[in-house]
Order: structure tokens, then C-alpha cells, then sequence
């Protein structure tokens, strides 16, 4: 543990962590400071950080080069060890969750809006491998550590009843698959289709059941099938089957992390219908598809959703927690995040790994 | 003209048609013959026919090896001229219409949906340079000819008072950019842009503008910026310049026949936003775009869309004659096809030719 919690006022706060120092290499223990707590910043002792797999395109340079050392971690939940003189949302004790983004709201049509994610001056501070503009340009490191500092407006009140454990993973998998099921409305009656059953498609196919669609899945093979089954989905297809399945659906959410038969996904469609990219495959391994195809195809559309403003995540957690609507997860130790990512790269890993960081 | 008008039951039509022999050749007259008259159909004598670009994509083999010898035209106007004995929308004299389709209504999900441009048995007939499953699979030949033999259900009912050389290009021009408008509810307060401004572009500002919207045009050069203004468009952009507009619409329709930079027009868009394409380049010259562009896109939409329903076909026909929406065209002579594929080609080209067939 490092000092964090005795740091004073306009002292850079110190950090312990678990990062990596190339898109080779493996984790290993490394400390670092964060930037001082500003008057509307809070420091949060983490509790739980959640392993996405974006943690592993990142780590590895699979979307852009990386800055290393390198802290991943965008799935915080902790409890809150200070808060900056203007700071009223958070006291200490409080639990927080910090989930993708941790600055960068400003005025822009985007931001105004409450899009933030999508804020079109650029100015949005991803939590980790991100220059900080609003801190000369320093990276930024996740939550693969004993401790954050937020802008209070980027953390989300967490109740002091929740499992921190698994309200870790909505802050990612959760608003992820929450946000565009409640964008296209999604509603009994509807068919949707969650393609790549992991971490995120598990928490789609809970938020679909729950706004009482009927459920399929695409996964690439059938050791979840049961787990599907029991969830209450009415079917589990192997996804390189995709060509031959003969139902069609009103929305799929596709949350595949590698590359995939678009075209064969979007066949799958209603007239109408709607296919919704969350998963981001690495550089070069991405899918297209001939625009042509979208012609003939039937008023078939292609959208894209990432992740979800900071007022929808709070939604989607209250939500989430009055519903029960949780991540099967397994807490893993801090030093065991190679092998977390290894079973995660093969496709033999459980839903969502925690790193418990009382273990660091 | 062939004798068309004195065939008897059970007897194949003759046309008279302008042809190509092969993806190279020039257009040559050829006569050659029609199904039967079957109890549902009629013959329509064509009056004029429009040359839309689909037709010069076809008859290069640019989209796919075409049936030759080919008679291209699918912008189809004239008057009955024979009715089969269990037609009852039409009668001998009527002013008739077809475009892209001649037959095909099934029962499958899309057909009984009034989408039967997207049927999903593939049973849909085009009107040209398509094995006709109705008829043995014989090759159907389209409106560069003297008459047509269609299914009574594919034909539609035009007014007596219609001028028949600006209803032609409403069958394919006029509905391939009515139907989207229509379905994503253009309506005042709404940003559209036309991407293309030909014969496709032409119609879709009118019915956007007709709309209500606020209409802005992307061109790939500015003589015809006047026509824009005069119509009551906002500006025209050149195409070229896409990605330095300033502006962000709510719709695009692209009617684009070429290859160009989507991903430009697609960061055009507001938040929410959504690309509709219409135009089908040839095949090598498609646009395409990483799909992972469309995760940080801000929840923008990709979508297509092909013609529209006979149903939706007479909707347009009958909103346009009413509100006065037509064409602007000029008329050509039967022999002049091989110059308008050039002026088409060369972008020099006027918004729609139409071939007077009293010309033939």
C-alpha cells in the first residue's frame, strides 16, 4: 500500500500498482504518483478493479501504441479517502465506482448533451493509456492500483450496501451493453441477439432479459449453453453456424472482441432491424463490410455504441443493483493478471476476473 | 414499332428494342419477344423511358456478368394497350408505370410485409437483365423498347392528366429517394444532405425540402449550385471537401454511383445521426469503412435502402404529382443512349434523360 492516504494538500498522490512496461512484457509491481487532488477531485481507495479485455488490446498495442508503463484497469469500485474544498457529491467513507473516463466534460454539442463519451473537441480523459490534457498532457493510470484520483463528476455513488466486488464490472460491461439495448428501446416482444457470450455479453443478455426480450446468443462454442439456458435465454448458436440459423432479430449487440462474419450477422437481421458494434477487435482484424450490402439487405442498419455518458452509467448502476442485475465474476489476485488474460485470450476463462487489491 | 398490338392469346410479344450485345458494345436496334400476356398482366406501350445510371452499371457488367443481349430501362411510362382476363386495375388506354421489378410477390415475411423489393426467397423480377422465374427463366428485357409485359400488381396507375415524360424517372429516381426520407420521418427542423446531385439527388432535395427539412448538397463541382439555390437548398458543398464542413446533419442520402470517403460523410453526422445509402457503385469501387469507426461515431447509423414497395411506389407517385415534385429532363431520341452514357460518365450530364420511344 502506498501512502496515498497521508498525502497533503498540493502533493502529487503516490500509487502502487501493477503495470507493464511494453506491450510484451508481463505485470509486474511498479509505483508511480498521480496528479494532486484538485478542489473538485476525490481520491478513492480501490477496492476492486474489474479485467476487461480491453485492458488486454491496450496493454498490447493492439489499437494504438501504448503509453508505458502501463496501469489498465477501467472497472473501479473503492471508497472514497478524500475529496477536494468544492467536492459535495462524495464524502470520505462514501464507495464510488470509476468506470472508462475520469475528466473531459466540456461545452460541446457532445458534452451538452450529456454525450460526453463522444465529446468532439477530444477532450475526454480515458482512465488509463490517455494524455491528460487538463494535467499537461500526463498519462494516466487505471485501476490495477491501490488508488484513484477523479474529477467527482466522473465518479459514480455506489450505496455503502453494494458487493464492490461485482458493482466493479458495470462500470464497463455493464454501461457497455446497458446503453444501447435502452437506446433502441428494447421491450417484450423484441428478438435480440448477443454475439460473444464473455464478460460483456453476459451483462447484455441479463439487461435484454430484464427489459423482457426473448434472448438468443452467439458464442464460439457451447460450454456456456447451460449458463445461457439458465439465465432464461432461449438459445445458445454457436457462432460460426451464424449463416445457417433461421431465426431473425430485432437487434444484436455485437460484443466480439476479435474479428467476425459481419455480413453473416447482419443477414440475421429483421427487415429493420439493427446491428450494434460494442467490441473492438484489434487493428487488422476488424470487420467491414461492401456498403452495397446495407442496400439490399432491408432497412437494415449498422450502428456503434461506446460505453456511456457518466449521468447514463449512475442510471444503469441504480438500475442494475434494484433489479439484482450483477456480473458473475471469480476475484482473482493481484499477481495472477497474466494468467487472467491468458484464459481470457483462449476463450477457456469465466465471465469476469476481479482483482481483489488487498492482494496487491 | 413491332406489332405488338395485334398479338393474340397465348401468343409471345415482339419488341422492338435498343439493345447491347455484350459489356463493350455500342447500342444497336434488336427486336426479340415477350412471355405471353398471362391473365394478371398487361401490355403497356412505352411512351418514354428513363436512362438512369443503374442502367449503364448493368449493361458494362459492373455490378454483376450481365444477360445478353441486354435491353436496360426501368424508368418505364405509357398506356395500356391489352389487359389479361383477370386484371381489373387497368383497362385498355390507362396510363401506366413500371420500374425496377415487373413480378415476384411471394408470401415470405419481407412480400407480406409490402417489402417485396427485398423479398427473401429471391423470387423478385427486375424489370431488366434477370432470369424471369415466372416464365421458364427467360431473360426480361426492360423500357428501352417499344412495350413491356408485366404483372398487373407491378404496374402503377398513373393519372390521365400526368405528363408521362416526367413521370418515367419518378419509378426509379423518384422512389429510391422518396422511401428512405419517408421512413426516417423527414420533417421540418431536420438537417439533410443529398451526397450526388444527379438524377437520384435532384429528387431526393425536392422531397426532403418538400419535407419541411433545411437541404444541403455535396457535389463533385459547383455548376449547378444555382439549381441548388434556386430549388431552395441551403448551400452545395464540393464532395471533395467533406471533411472540412463545418456542419452536422441529421440524415445523409447518398445517391452516389462511384466510390467516395465515407467515413468523412459518416463524421458529418449529428450525434444520433444516420448514412443512408442509395447509390451502388460498381463492384472493386465500393466504400467501406472500419466498423470500429462506428463505436466512438456517437451512435450514428448506417443504413440502405433499395427502391421501395410497389405499395410505397404509388404513395410517392400520387405525393409527387400532387405537390408537383417531378423530374427536371430533357428528352432524348432513342439513338442518342450511347452519348447520354457518356454525359453520365463524363459528370457533364443533365439531371435525367429520357428517351421519347416514338423515337424508335
Amino acid at each position: 500500500m502506498s501512502d496515498f492516504k497521508n498525502v497533503k494538500a498540493g502533493e502529487r498522490v503516490p500509487f502502487k500498482s501493477y503495470a507493464v512496461a511494453d506491450k510484451n512484457a508481463k505485470f509486474k509491481l511498479w509505483q508511480g504518483s498521480r496528479h494532486p487532488m484538485g478542489e473538485h477531485d476525490i481520491i478513492i481507495e480501490i477496492k476492486y478493479c474489474g479485467i476487461c479485455h480491453s485492458d488486454i488490446h491496450s496493454a498490447k498495442s493492439e489499437w494504438h501504441e501504448g503509453i508505458y508503463p502501463m496501469v489498465p484497469g477501467h472497472e473501479i469500485a473503492g471508497q472514497v479517502v478524500a475529496v477536494g474544498s468544492k467536492v459535495t457529491k462524495f464524502k470520505v467513507g462514501d464507495f464510488a465506482g470509476v468506470g472508462c473516463m475520469v475528466n473531459g466534460k466540456c461545452g460541446c454539442p457532445a458534452c451538452s448533451a450529456d454525450m460526453e463519451q463522444y465529446c468532439e473537441e477530444g477532450k475526454t480523459v480515458f482512465t488509463y493509456d490517455c494524455a491528460d490534457i487538463y494535467h499537461g498532457g500526463e498519462p494516466t493510470y487505471g485501476g490495477y492500483s491501490d488508488n484513484i484520483v477523479v474529477r467527482d463528476e466522473f465518479a459514480i455513488t455506489v450505496p455503502s450496501s453494494a458487493d464492490l466486488a461485482r458493482v466493479a464490472p458495470l462500470l464497463c460491461a455493464g454501461i457497455t451493453t446497458y446503453s444501447p439495448l435502452k437506446r433502441f428501446g428494447i421491450r417484450p416482444g423484441h428478438k435480440v441477439a448477443i454475439a460473444g457470450f464473455g464478460g460483456l455479453g453476459l451483462m447484455g443478455a441479463k439487461y435484454a432479459l430484464a427489459m423482457g426480450a426473448e434472448v438468443s446468443i452467439f458464442a464460439r462454442n457451447s460450454k456456456k449453453e447451460k449458463i445461457a439456458k439458465d439465465l432464461g435465454c432461449k438459445a445458445l448458436y454457436d457462432s460460426t453456424d451464424a449463416r445457417a440459423i433461421g431465426e431473425r432479430f430485432d437487434f444484436i449487440l455485437c460484443t466480439i472482441p476479435a474479428n467476425y462474419d459481419l455480413s453473416a450477422y447482419v443477414k440475421l437481421l429483421k427487415h429493420g432491424g439493427e446491428f450494434c458494434v460494442v467490441g473492438l477487435p484489434p487493428l487488422g482484424e476488424r470487420p467491414s463490410m461492401d456498403v452495397a450490402e446495407l442496400v439490399f439487405a432491408g432497412q437494415k442498419k449498422l450502428s456503434g455504441s461506446c460505453i456511456g455518458s457518466m449521468k447514463e452509467t449512475q442510471e444503469m448502476l441504480d438500475f442494475s443493483l434494484k433489479a439484482g442485475i450483477l456480473p458473475e465474476i471469480q476475484v482473482v489476485k493481484a499477481n495472477q493478471i497474466d494468467w487472467v488474460y491468458e484464459q481470457l485470450l483462449s476463450g477457456a476463462g469465466d465471465f469476469r476476473y476481479v482483482i481483489d487489491m488487498s492482494t496487491l
